[in-house]
């Protein structure tokens, strides 16, 4: 193999660490992309397919690391991604570490500032795709970094996902922007599949309802940006389509729900959310007030 | 003024029982579109504005009734709607009437068969925008009935908004349909307004998080239609984006919540389904396995 500082201009020699399903896809992405690619999973026959592709296999962190001017890591949670990573010891040094394991904001910064104390480089990547997606055109990764050691690798991280993009030095803000996209989507599913249960209660079929409310449902996306400006602001007062105006809505949904023996917990959550919101004096609230609720006050 | 039954072909007559926020913005919709319009309200002078640009007022229910070949009925509750138009007594045969009123779709079925005993048509009209969206080209109005009846007033219902269907010849099904799109909406906004706490605890504008995630948030409602197609056909297994996938997700959004002192009740509550199910055998099924759940089974 090509040593590492030979490829570093044109395209960085690539060390992945960790070939579960992402990892694999990463490895994938990178050996199609022309990089010289060296792998290393603790069960090593995870990289027998990539090995066939053309991949390097290390025996060890530390010999992958060596290896590669990127290290990639990929793994189950952030404190194995350490301990792998120190098991390379200096070989760390001058290296840039791409860290795509998820964890909590703080168990990211934790490590970013580490593997800074090791003298290597840190970037986050949040990928926001499944494995099947890496390396599409459309697919999203938020890095967090620095932005000269973002554009220097620019093109090779390019290829995890064509919508990349470095939001903030900080590697905690791609984290939390992907919660922030995680946790919006699973509101969204449970609320639209506790509407599939309503609807599926009466035989009515759920993906019919979705092409007929087509219009109502697609114009939903559009109230966050007036949502997310009354959040920064800190002003929630509305004229129209206050809270006053969602409560006996809500109150339809949980007698509704109640009558077919659908769960109620769900729209009830909302409804007392929305009563006491009203009781509380936030009747001519715009529903973004609620964001107080769930800043936990 | 003219009779009702000399207009019936060019623009109906239309009465309007009901002079809240919505039934004041049907009525002007009414009068703008040329129809000669009749109103009641429990307190009179809230016709006021209306009777200014045009409209008649009644002074009982069964007057305004009486004048029109359409009679919409927009008030608080269903109950409310029925004892109005009991009022009337024998002036309702004949009528059709459009009832604007929310409620859960068992009670706008029995207002529906109580207004056909009558002699009376019956359209249910689900509107969903506020008041001020009345008239408005995208503007969604979910029709309930006889096809017949709503060809027949199609043009003035038009006026309402642009964007209105018949959906169903049952009362019930757009009062379904309203549902799912609102319970879909409060999921959504709920996840959406805890990411904003999440967010905005960190110091991060929100507004500046959808600009940079966009293409992340507008894709979720792309998640729906194969969502339903699961839902209908009762088959949920996936090769990828399982629930087993969601759940170290769901696990790190609690945990970033729990140490940031932003509530865990809405992410907990995602996890507690998401880990039950997994428990239960469905760690390799689709998300939208959960529907069982909501189901209340
Ligand atoms: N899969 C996706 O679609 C997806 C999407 C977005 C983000 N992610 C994130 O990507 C990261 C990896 O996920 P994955 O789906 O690839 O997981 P996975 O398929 O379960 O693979 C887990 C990987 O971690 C390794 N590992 C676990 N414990 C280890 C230990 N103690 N020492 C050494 N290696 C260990 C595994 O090695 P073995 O092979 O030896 O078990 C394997 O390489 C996670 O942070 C995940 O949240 C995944
Ligand atoms: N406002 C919206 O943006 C909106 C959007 C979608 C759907 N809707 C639905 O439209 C319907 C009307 O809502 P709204 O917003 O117009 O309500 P509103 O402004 O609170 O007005 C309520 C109306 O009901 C009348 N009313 C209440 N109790 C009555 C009684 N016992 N006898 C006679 N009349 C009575 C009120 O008469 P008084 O004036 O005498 O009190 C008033 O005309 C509701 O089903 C609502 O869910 C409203």
């Amino acid at each position: 193999m090509t040593t590492s500082t030979a490829r570093t201009d044109a395209a960085p020699a690539v060390a992945v660490i960790g070939l579960g399903e992402m990892g694999a896809a990463v490895a994938a992405a990178f050996l199609d992309g022309g990089h010289a690619t060296t792998v290393w999973n603790r069960t090593p026959d995870r990289g027998d397919a990539l090995v066939a592709r053309g991949a390097e296999r290390s025996a060890t962190v530390r010999d992958a690391v060596a290896a590669g001017d990127l290290v990639v890591v990929s793994v189950k949670g952030n404190a194995v991604a350490r301990e792998l990573l120190a098991s390379a010891g200096a070989a760390l040094a001058g290296r840039t570490v791409v860290n795509l394991t998820d964890g909590t904001s703080a168990e990211v910064r934790e490590l970013a500032q580490w593997v800074t104390e090791q003298g290597a480089e840190y970037l986050h990547g949040q990928i926001m795709t499944i494995a099947p997606g890496v390396g599409h055109p459309e697919a999203v990764v938020f890095y967090g970094g620095a932005q000269a050691v973002y554009d220097r690798y620019q093109s090779a991280l390019g290829l995890l996902g064509g919508r990349a993009t470095l939001v903030a030095a900080d590697p905690g803000v791609p984290v939390l922007y992907g919660m922030a996209v995680h946790g919006t989507m699973w509101g969204l599913l449970n609320g639209f599949l506790h509407a599939a249960a309503v609807l599926s209660s009466e035989g009515l079929p759920v993906r019919q309802f979705l092409e007929r409310a087509d219009a109502s449902m697609s114009a939903l996306m559009a109230f966050l940006p007036s949502i997310a400006e009354c959040v920064d602001r800190g002003e929630h007062a509305v004229e129209y389509g206050a809270l006053k105006h969602h409560l006996p809505s809500v109150e339809d949904l949980v007698r509704e729900s109640r009558a077919r023996g659908v769960d109620d917990d769900l729209p009830g959550s909302t409804l007392a959310l929305v009563r006491r919101a009203v009781a509380d004096g936030h009747a001519d609230d715009n529903y973004s007030w609620l964001v107080e609720h769930f800043r936990g006050r």
